[in-house]
């Protein structure tokens, strides 16, 4: 069999061959309820359900989605998903969706139904609000990156790991491009809201912003801290009143821990820019609870860890390292919230917080005071605390 | 045919058979003189001449020589230290020996004999001096440092290089446990000069210190900014009046790049401590030539580096940005040479430059002077400028 794309109408005859996917939906095939979704830029996705029960099956094509055929993108991130997928569900299982089947020719991978879940980003637009989002997401960020790291893996096994994750180059490369670079130039595809011309000058000649986020891209290249989702927007976040999934984990590779929650409070705060209400309380607690969380895993831990040997007997010298830590992931968190909300109301890519405020005043407004925030946050963000969020992102 | 390691009696009749060596070396193999002259930790070294010319023959031990059969060690270095070698010889030829024969099964690496070049540190120790040498190793360090960087490979390339040396974890463990840990606790072969003890229980219960070590070793396990030599002290550096060559690449990995010439600086630096003169103006030339040759590489670049693409046409943010990595690679060579000079004082592997010294009070009085001056580097590295280091190894 070679690669080719699923339709609405193949796809329930081919995933009735795995007995797995068989037995999960019960019945004939030919019953079976099949519905493309993909509202992201890059797959398909099939929600199939049968008598008794769903999957979702997700396939890669060979070009940008939302671009077209000549974009061209591998379908080895389908491989690099599940591989991603299958390394989150160790650390934190109940965080994302159970891994049902893969099929690496047809860059296929099938998972559990998410029901009755739906897109964050969709529900924070029409306001609704999730108590337990903020917690659980603070679960999933400090549990993945935590259990990834140095902190908690030998050496010799996180070089493995690391370099399992080295040929996701084309995905890489999307965020290299599209997060760090084409924002800052007249790029051929970025667009931006009419009314931000004279913010959008004003930026790219602002040498010191733009040597932040140089930065911020050397770290992103050369930092292989712990694995990352890699693109945690609230896209990539399926949600109920009281479960949080995190799915979509194409993007993964080990690279600096402060992205995934630079990424996920970046979009929060885009969310509130847009005129949310509430949102930037769930920032402030999603940040609290995953550095308490890390560190307390931290505190919990044993010997193994790489840069335990230091610490372990030693509870100063670990607090120390502790309060350290902290600083610097809230410092990049800070640095990449910032390139990331840039590069959302500049670059190709934008999101439905804003795109979905019609009138053109308004939205240019409201990208007008987000871009200001997201200055301040890359200069500033060796000095900015938790605390001093609420003015800034009121001003 | 398996590994077996070759003897004085034995090694002229197994490289006689290598065309390449046997041209080089002429006459018949028989009358090939050969002397094993290994005084390195780790491998066997035979230095092979006859009528027409010489080799040195390097071939791995399957354990740690300077300890013993107990401490196993993987041939496989003797792989990537001729992956570092050719590496190396693509970007700075003229400064490592040229590769004439290598053979993985042997651990077998086959080099251009240097002749008349002796170790430096041997020759620093006995007072020699060196015009080229800060200039020649600026030259090696900010060639090869410079163009496997992210400012000058692109990052699908890049991360293929880093993959290639992940394996070599055997090596960077030894680092990471001898330079990093084992100083800061009662190691089993750790020893120091009688009269330390109390400078190392202050050393040892100073935990801001013990957390930079602890920052730096973070910076070696996660931060692939460039391949490194990765043991570039004064004995694996080989001079004569006019030219300097870098051997013994064999703990090579990608890593930060002010390891290396961190690792430069502190054995100069010792060097200094020890008695010897003049060292401090070569370690200040070499870090001057060092960081102008980086940077003169950054300005005439072209297109083509990760992180050119927002520097391209911006000569402000271009020299902002070389401004900003001149301060990070200084910090992060201050930190590794701290690091370095602690453990070659109180860990397993001493420097002859000390451990020459005879009278034990003098060596010890030289190497608490070397401790402070360490404590301080790593302590104040974000603070001490080149113009400061004067005074304080003077001090």
């Amino acid at each position: 069999m070679t690669y080719h794309p699923l339709t609405e109408s193949t796809a329930a005859a081919f995933l009735g061959t795995v007995p797995a996917i068989a037995d999960r939906l019960g019945g004939d095939p030919g019953q079976w309820r099949v519905r493309e979704v993909g509202d992201g830029n890059l797959n398909l996705v099939f929600l199939v359900t049968g008598p008794k029960g769903g999957v979702a099956a997700k396939q890669a094509l060979p070009y940008v989605r939302l671009v077209g055929e000549s974009w061209p993108l591998p379908l080895s991130r389908a491989y690099y998903e599940r591989l991603a997928l299958a390394e989150e569900a160790r650390f934190a299982p109940a965080r994302v969706p159970a891994l049902i089947h893969h099929d690496d020719v047809m860059a296929l991978t099938v998972m559990e139904l998410l029901t009755p879940h739906r897109t964050l980003r969709g529900a924070l637009i029409d306001g609704a609000r999730y108590p337990l989002l903020a917690a659980q997401m603070a679960e999933f960020v400090a549990d993945t990156l935590y259990f990834t790291s140095d902190l908690a893996v030998p050496p010799e096994v996180k070089k493995a790991r690391i370099a399992a994750y080295l040929g996701n180059t084309a995905m890489c490369r999307i965020t290299e491009d599209l997060v760090f670079d084409e924002p800052w130039f007249d790029a051929p595809m970025n667009f931006h809201t009419p009314g931000l011309e004279g913010v959008v000058a004003q930026l790219r000649a602002d040498v010191p912003l733009r040597l932040a986020v140089q930065a911020m891209k050397a770290r992103f290249l050369a930092a292989p801290e712990a694995l990352l989702h890699g693109d945690l927007h609230t896209g990539s976040i399926m949600v109920t009143a009281d479960d949080t999934r995190i799915i979509d984990p194409e993007f993964a590779f080990y690279g600096p821990m402060g992205f995934d929650p630079g990424m996920f409070l970046a979009n929060l705060w885009m969310a509130h820019f847009a005129g949310g209400a509430g949102l930037l309380d769930v920032a402030a607690q999603f940040w609290t609870g995953f550095v308490d969380r890390f560190a307390a895993h931290w505190r919990a831990a044993g010997e193994g860890g790489a840069l335990l040997a230091l610490a372990r007997n030693d509870a100063a010298l670990r607090d120390a390292a502790i309060a350290a830590w902290r600083k610097a992931v809230w410092r990049d968190a800070l640095g990449f919230a910032g390139a990331e909300i840039i590069r959302r109301i500049l670059g190709l890519a934008h999101v439905a917080d804003f795109e979905s405020i019609a009138e053109t005043a308004v939205r240019a407004a409201h990208e007008t005071r987000a871009l200001h925030f997201a200055r301040t946050l890359l200069l500033e963000r060796d000095r900015i605390g938790l605390a001093d969020i609420g003015a800034l992102a009121r001003l």
